[in-house]
């Protein structure tokens, strides 16, 4: 760990709660130069949704490497482009009856939000964007304004604007936060301008795991079109099959203007990010957003191979599976310590344990490490223990997650 | 390209130019799907400073697939980013007697300049930014915010804060850039504030391939000491070699608090990014600043196997004979072609050809694309032809690229 | 009014409501140029609380002209100055226990806004200020971002920032505005910065004449101390007696930091302003907010004069009767005129009647007008009319005052 | 001296320089309690051009209040009013062919900036404006972000936006900032927005009396033109006669699309602002800016009386002569105290000497106020002594005032 200590920014976040170097991985486990095994509950912060080095996935860029593929393009017509365009229209877009034109924004979930915010902007001609509270949208300014964790923001090292936080569902108690949006939107005088956007996460990974009713999207969707505000999905960390569909916002049968998508899009967790836009909204002239690594190919390789997975219904069915095993894993642990004055959060194989405030999830997860497996905390104080799971991994290796989760509470509470 | 056209956003740019659909590269030729040959003095904006696929990148790339490396880890440490860390400290900064520490913070040049400006603020407690006349650092709102070009700026759709614009070197035809920019320092009413930091590109590329003299650096260095305020370098396109050494400040003997450096720092064209911060400016807390990719690996086994070229000085020496070649082509074609009212601009492989305002340069490039060679324009008018060829070039390629622009000038002056 | 049409900017609002040349005032009559006489419902929006032309006034006044006193002075020291300093600690301050440094900002309202946000965010290091729905502090800039009414803040031609608004007392139906705002505030993850300040109006005159409750009055006040914010009144339409008491904030025994005074604080309705500052925020360096006509002397001896109103309860207690009067013709109305969907709004002499959608409160006040009643409307849709009558008219002014309104909705629902 | 030190808020400056309570004033001198007479070259910061209580004006305001005229009215019209819209245009513009419509923005010189801010951007759907070093417009936020000096700008406590500082006339030794504004106007990538207008005072009065030539002027007027920038002067402090015609730029043969007026056009120091704009530019909605004191009529009344000395030119001819007197008599002292390393500036009655920096402007102003002259400093670092005395002031009384100073400098210089 020497060298990280040394050479690198104190910036560095995870070296310093899983202290080890990390070699392998495969599927949902990991291995450190050690040998030491780690089941992976963690999978990239959800970068990794079809585990680590996919047998199919692995075939295909080496295939391609070794065939001189052009790995760099930026947005030049390229075949690996082609194909993944096609491939992705076929598989994902046309059986969801959804028509988005295809933006390639740069390969990170930031730069998609930023260009979803520019084109809002652009296309109303306004120039306020309305986010809810707990949102993470990305740590570059304009992703930042919508961000509401007030360390992230007090690190932009200026005032952030042209941003209103809302409440999200549920967030203050007994009150309903859909009649606040609403009258804030209906009066002239509320001090709110009209927005260009309202931009929202179905279910809020950073932010502690609060997963928004679809009753709740609905009646945002219904006040996005009362008043032609645009609606953005973050689908950054919730999409690509988290929540058991493909996209989040699936069971809420709403329908946004604009969809960010990045994380596990690129099948094996290389750069990738999209920006999904209803043609009318379209507006944009050449390059008025660009970015270098915006053609990267060896992840449209890895994305288009990825794109199997959803041919048919079948791994939609197992996530949701999966998520019914870990939510009563995670039930059966509230229900066990008590003490924990915790709670179940989240949804699909996207959920969290929040705990009470006299208890550490730190340590918590720190004796999960010691243990082998590797499990983050999430929310504006780190009190929820966030499982992100891959998608790929079994009944056995939840449960044997989850055992590990068991016993490191025990540990923590009988210190 | 019915597939782009269709299915991609109205965004892309480059498949505008060059209509056609690229398969394969090698060193510094591509070929398209029709088996066309193209001479490439693009090189992915300058992310492909080492070529196409070059056989030692490849091996290493397709070896650490195989052998199922960590493909993604946020920060958490990896063998591939320790042995890159190591490489880069004893390849590239020791010699240069520089003390760095090294930030990941996210896998583009923006994200790069972004948490740059953080960090410049966060130590200063300063907000504005100093940057340059036709200085591009990114299109994220913190990074558009000191970038010039009023067409990218308007794409933000809000209003751009906290940064100021001052001449760049020979910015006002007669007047001393620097006399202004240390008047408005020295002058307590001169209505900027004292900066958080400026910014620049040594050459700047997008601009117009504007070089700045080695002597406006040092005085730009000397402002900054005189007032503590920390200079930026944005090295993204000039760095790496470009220019001839591996950061285009060394011939200045300048010494920026930070550097900015992405593009060809991944070797094979992947997306990384690196800020690097003298340590007693490196105040970040860990997770200030953070992004999912910010630990592409397979970007650290390109990046560590490229600084290969850079253990002894023969690449250096090499960039700089390619570069008088390229500069004596580009001189003869401004006497050969008067009525182009031309003139040259650049250093190293980072020149170009700056045409008269009667003239197209989109006309040139495209009849330079039928002859195959890929070369961009420049410029806040699209005035400059912009020659970036891959370091790795030969003397053939240049003469045959050289003499493509020559025929291209000759017909489109002849029309 | 030729004049006016063709010579003043289209900006000029009251003399197309009330199109006719006044030329006199006495108390609570004014009489235009025909001699026309009119009942004053209006005494200068709240800046002539003691009616036109005071007897008491007029003489000090025109004694001072004729003594050859300085008018005009900045900040120099003055006799005039220096007597309502000690005037105004005497029978104000120190009665009511309040210890404040006395600024004076520049003679408008808006102008002690300016002040009291600068100083707030100098004191605090922090830079957002909590403002609320319908509030309205003004029309230049910074106190323009504190201002909801849309209209009004689109006018800025920019954005405005560094501001929040939340939901006054009642805003939304069947929720608590206070849960919500604590929420906010309590929450590091809220995407709401601790702000600097909280500035509120205690009954929002031109936002529809809203009053809060004493309990929300003191439950803010609470908040502001708990996390160490400032509180600001801005009393400049409430307070100098409007609703009952000098300060509008007394019943509810609230404490605020910061107190803005202007309208009636000269006395005769010359231009004059206060920043009221508790001393341990009274941190300005000198000169650090000016104004040229921050010493207006002439305002100064009105205001001198005007102050004997309050060297006893009596004036106090004639207010609140005279409320009392007013609230019950307000109500009658109410009652007479189901059709009119209206209820009654404010306390003391700041009261107004809110009309249905359905009904044009314009027209209302049109037929006053005609009638010899001068009224305006308030709110964000125009529709509340507004009683604001001078503080020192009579039962007999009052009642005529109504009758002329029952009569002018009579004929508006006769129509 | 205690009331104020006690009573009144730290911000208070000009009581600290001038420690003495001042009573009365006639014509260009004031006494204090103590019976002291000094000689005014101050005049209010140059709202007291006509002097102390001029006869006339006072006459007029007498009996103005004696008849019950209306003091306060807002927009209403009203007899006052009328006839000074009546007589501005028939004395002032009518003579000079300008065509203006009038607005009352608010009694003060920041609000008239304010309005002539939003006006612009309104007119022109931009945001930015341009101002110039060392300006003054103003303290409110809007104001304040064209206004230069530092140590105000940073008492807003937050970044000021949308506005970009250019170099005045002569700013940059052996530099041409014409030449400078037009590069950055007519790059579309010099980081410079195309401006909604550009505002300038013609003298800079706080910056240090910094007067623009002609030539200079009407280079920026042509920009303006070639570009459709609006082009406002503030001639707040330099207009009303101060510099020799009634506006400041007469001289220049230029045609502003706005000006704002304040400080002396109320005649005897009352609180009254204008903002002059061009017909095709008053784009306002009724109310779109107001203000509750725009409607002064007491200074309606002073501001009509005043407009008399407009009515020949002997008035304008008088200031030109005895700028002649105040120039001589400064170059006199600059060549008599080389040590002062002094030099001249300014034009008309509006003048200033230079002092080398290592002399103390406080100290001289000191020991002139003991010997009772009243004389203020200005300029970034308080290096300018500046002679603003009243239009109205006799040969006698400018000589005995450089009297004044002359001994003052000759007895700091001795110590």
């Amino acid at each position: 760990m020497k060298t990280f200590e040394e050479l690198e920014s104190t910036v560095r976040s995870y070296s310093r709660g899983w202290p080890t170097v990390f070699e392998k991985g495969k599927g949902y486990k990991i291995w450190d130069t050690d040998g030491k095994e780690y089941i992976d509950f963690f999978a990239g912060a959800g970068a990794l949704n079809y585990g680590h080095n996919d047998d199919g996935i692995q075939e295909k860029m080496i295939e391609y490497i070794q065939g001189n593929g052009i790995l760099h393009s930026l947005d030049m017509g390229t075949t690996s482009r082609k194909t993944f365009l096609e491939t992705f229209k076929e598989t994902i877009l046309a059986p969801r009856n959804l028509d988005y034109k295809v933006m390639f924004p740069g390969p990170t979930g930031t730069n998609s939000v930023e260009s979803a915010l520019k084109i809002a902007r652009k296309v109303t001609g306004r120039d306020t964007v309305i986010s809810f509270t707990n949102a993470f949208h990305g740590m570059t300014i304009g992703s930042l304004s919508v961000t509401a964790n007030s360390f992230k923001r007090h690190g932009a090292g200026v005032p952030l604007h042209h941003s209103v936080s809302m409440p999200f569902d549920d967030y203050v108690e007994d009150q309903n936060t859909i009649a606040y949006l609403e009258r804030f939107l209906e009066d002239r005088g509320s001090g709110v301008a009209l927005p260009a956007a309202i931009i929202l996460e179905t279910v809020q990974g950073e932010g502690g795991i609060n997963a928004a009713s679809m009753e709740w999207l609905k009646k945002v969707d219904e006040l996005c079109k009362r008043w032609d505000i645009l609606l953005i999905v973050d689908d950054v960390q919730a999409g690509c099959g988290r929540t058991g569909t493909f996209f989040s916002f699936e069971p809420a049968e709403i329908d946004p203007d604009i969809v960010c998508l990045s994380k596990s899009i690129g099948g094996a967790g290389l750069p990738l990010a999209l920006t999904l836009i209803k043609p009318e909204y379209d507006q944009w002239g050449p390059g008025e957003h660009n970015g270098t690594f915006r053609g990267n190919n060896l992840a449209f390789i890895g994305a288009t191979e990825a794109l199997k997975f959803w041919e048919t219904d079948a791994f939609s069915k197992a996530i949701k599976e999966k998520g019914d095993v870990l939510q009563k894993g995670i039930e059966d642990l509230v229900k066990k310590y008590p003490e924990l004055d915790a709670h179940h959060r989240g949804r699909g194989l996207m959920q969290g344990i929040a705990i009470g405030k006299h208890q550490s999830t730190d340590d918590i997860c720190a004796e999960a490490f010691d243990r082998g497996l590797i499990v983050e905390t999430s929310g504006p104080d780190d009190e929820v223990i966030k499982f992100l799971p891959p998608l790929i991994i079994d009944k056995d290796g939840l449960e044997q997650g989850l055992a590990i989760l068991d016993e490191s509470i025990k540990t923590v509470l009988g210190k």
